[in-house]
């Protein structure tokens, strides 16, 4: 690789964008564990998840095989609009390290999402549209993956409804306009319209809502309302397949001008951003064509990869979803409300839990301090002010390229900038301030969590 | 053209990055009038403007004869972060609006401050950097130009002390938390800091603050702090200068793809993003190789442009600056408090106020609520949520393409988009409220103003 023949950024033609979607499920040979029918506890079949996702969805949810899977041509217009995303070469992150390392992130955050989940939005908005639904649910926290969906929902002319928790419906009102100007039904949760909701209200006056309670009502909606479907925007086997087009943009584009990674690294909440971007090369390593280091960085007060255990547990706090076989931190594990940001999620996606408990790839904890202190080196050296989730990797990159210094080996780091933070300015603030606090839950702590976790072979 | 061989987005290779700025002035028959020194009333010379710019910017301010000011290496690296932009093909926003005409726009808000104000950030912050200084001060209102230079300053390691109109430091702190992860010291104006800043502030128990207030107190710490200067992020001709790398990248865009705008639109405050995206067209204008309709559109409740007078007046409302021939409401007008966003300057470039007097370019002004429709309607078919500023330019585009789809004529429209709304989020929640209200200043209103334009020949 000469190094001077790299752009700092890396845009890829619009030719190069990617046609098909790629699956690392095929190339497994220990394929994710199925879902399971909470109540049967059999695998969950196509008709089981038909009343809740769109067929298509479905589909590509229980497919293990096919490894590339078409894109359709509607969906590749709406990607031309922020895609191919650029590869930068962060010089100058570089130089503020002096580190020996080659440090390279995939940015996906230039579009008024502000973050990869429009990848999958788009896809998910366009296969509802596809199968004549007249709508989507959802819920979100802070509010990424509802406007992500609101825009592609606008896009396809579908209706959305969103379920956001009511704190952050409340306290973080710049998101949920963002998504009312996109058209979409923003209502706090708990909510008064649903059965859940209205239970919840009776049973705990005046709460602010999670995001388990969020899902369940969500769900409720979808499959109460003629016309209408739920959709998610992490966690699922789909999900990871669309934001595959992370990672085989950063494979093009490395093939491109030479670019040999030694190490891959992603944050990791419900391991949609990682999924996507590590699947192309954990591809390669599967088929054995080449070998990487790949990183999954969590933030140490939600560590269900670190600490967390690999068993069936219920996808969502509210036990309405199915079971995944995943590391969990048991679904009754709430991280502490110190814990800013998203990746808060007390479980991980089935297929890189897999690929984790099969050895192919290592995690790590970074406590939020840290993460905001890497974030705020990075902003100041490569010019973008980054998502506290999106940090998590950057403070991965950093550790291995001071590693790197410390060694003198130069070796090629790549890590996902999943987003941006212009919505968190309060999490910044508590940094700039110097009031942000950090928290690792105690032994005791989670234990409570893995009580909750159901006892199945 | 044609249509089909150009790419939705068209992105330079790094390599096609101006390299050296326009200055439009060397082609103008017309020069625009000097600025006015206020005690004399004599052009005012480089001794006088010293102890409040830096040297070079002064400089490029003076010179009205080289076509061609080569851009340092140090500033085309920072460049290389965020540029080339795109130039984006409307084609949803053509199908939205069902026209025959093509549309374009320079999308300029895909970097951390949201707007093209780092373009002249970055040249100002260098500069005073090269001459040895500490550090620059500046005023800020709603922040995007406090936020670009924060980012600017941060990259070459000099101090940056943003005054920011309390009102705004109050109730848009998220801005100001940008800044300050950026390293900047932002103090609400007015302030105790400063002799200006207590007078106000004893003469108006509790007020919350004005740009000529801020203005006041930048331009007093920088005149009063060794090693500081003061810097500006629009209406000079310097800052003009910068931002013609929008318009040569257009142009360069334009030339690869044979694509022969007819008509050239951009929103006017002070004219910084109008003035850049015009100049190199505007240069082949006034050299007789080609021709363009070049439309400035500005807020109805602050129309300098089409119902100010052609003048010298003072460039700041607490009258500490130059005066300077331009178009202007004069420096006591204020624009109404329903005005969102900004565009709000009582007055105008003197290089754009010399085109537009001298018949080169037309000006229309559009009311709030029509701009924020026309923001709505792009923000939904082209997946980016304009800044309230941007959209007085789309407004102006639509209205230019439903023409043609009156007529039935095949017109090419390009336009600036300066920037993004994540910031304006207020502004859109009264819109989709129904609360957002428009105003246009009456004949007597404005007749208060013109009063404060002093009387000079």
């Amino acid at each position: 690789m000469n190094q001077s023949q790299i752009p700092y950024k890396i845009y890829l033609d619009e030719k190069d964008i990617p046609t098909s979607w790629y699956n690392v499920r095929a190339d497994m040979k220990n394929k994710p564990a199925p879902l399971l029918h909470p109540a049967t506890l059999e695998p969950l079949k196509f008709e089981d998840m038909q009343p809740i996702f769109c067929d298509e969805l479905i589909r590509q949810e229980l497919d293990n095989d096919t490894q590339l899977i078409p894109i359709p041509e509607e969906i590749l217009n709406f990607y031309k609009m922020y895609r191919p995303s650029p590869l930068t070469h962060a010089v100058f992150l570089e130089k503020a390290l002096d580190t020996p390392a080659h440090i390279f992130y995939k940015f996906e955050g230039n579009n008024t999402s502000g973050s990869h989940k429009l990848n999958s939005a788009i896809a998910q908005a366009y296969y509802a549209k596809e199968q004549g639904l007249k709508g989507v649910t959802t819920e979100t926290g802070a509010g990424q993956w509802g406007t992500a969906l609101s825009m592609a929902c606008a896009f396809f002319g579908i209706d959305c409804k969103v379920y956001m928790v009511k704190v952050s419906y409340e306290q973080k009102p710049f998101r949920r306009e963002v998504m009312r100007t996109y058209g979409a039904e923003v209502t706090p949760s708990p909510s008064m319209n649903t059965q859940i909701g209205r239970k919840i209200n009776a049973a705990h006056p005046g709460t602010t809502g999670s995001l388990g309670c969020a899902i369940s009502e969500a769900v409720e909606v979808a499959t109460q309302t003629p016309g209408y479907r739920y959709v998610l925007g992490s966690v699922l086997n789909q999900v990871l397949l669309h934001q595959s087009v992370i990672g085989l943009e950063t494979q093009a584009a490395c093939k491109k001008y030479g670019i040999k990674p030694d190490i891959i690294i992603g944050c990791a909440g419900g391991g949609s951003n990682l999924g996507g971007l590590i699947s192309p090369f954990m591809g390669e390593k599967l088929r054995g064509e080449a070998d990487y280091r790949i990183i999954a960085v969590e933030p140490a007060s939600c560590p269900s990869f670190t600490r967390g255990v690999f068993a069936y547990d219920f996808a969502d706090t509210g036990m309405v979803c199915p079971m995944a076989k995943m590391y969990t931190l048991g679904h009754d594990f709430i991280p502490s409300p110190n814990h800013a940001g998203g990746l808060r999620y007390h479980g991980m996606s089935t297929i890189l839990s897999q690929l984790y408990a099969d050895g192919l790839m290592e995690a790590r904890s970074v406590e939020q301090t840290s993460v905001f202190e890497a974030a705020k080196l990075f902003a100041r050296a490569e010019g973008i002010l980054p998502a506290p989730e999106s940090s998590h990797a950057i403070r991965g990159a950093i550790d291995e390229a001071l590693k790197c210094k410390e060694t003198g080996e130069e070796k090629t780091i790549i890590f996902g900038l999943t987003g941006t933070g212009y919505f968190d300015m309060t999490a910044y603030e508590a940094y700039n301030n110097g009031t942000m606090t950090d928290y690792i839950p105690s032994d005791e702590d989670l234990a409570k969590g893995f009580a909750s976790i159901p006892k199945i072979k």
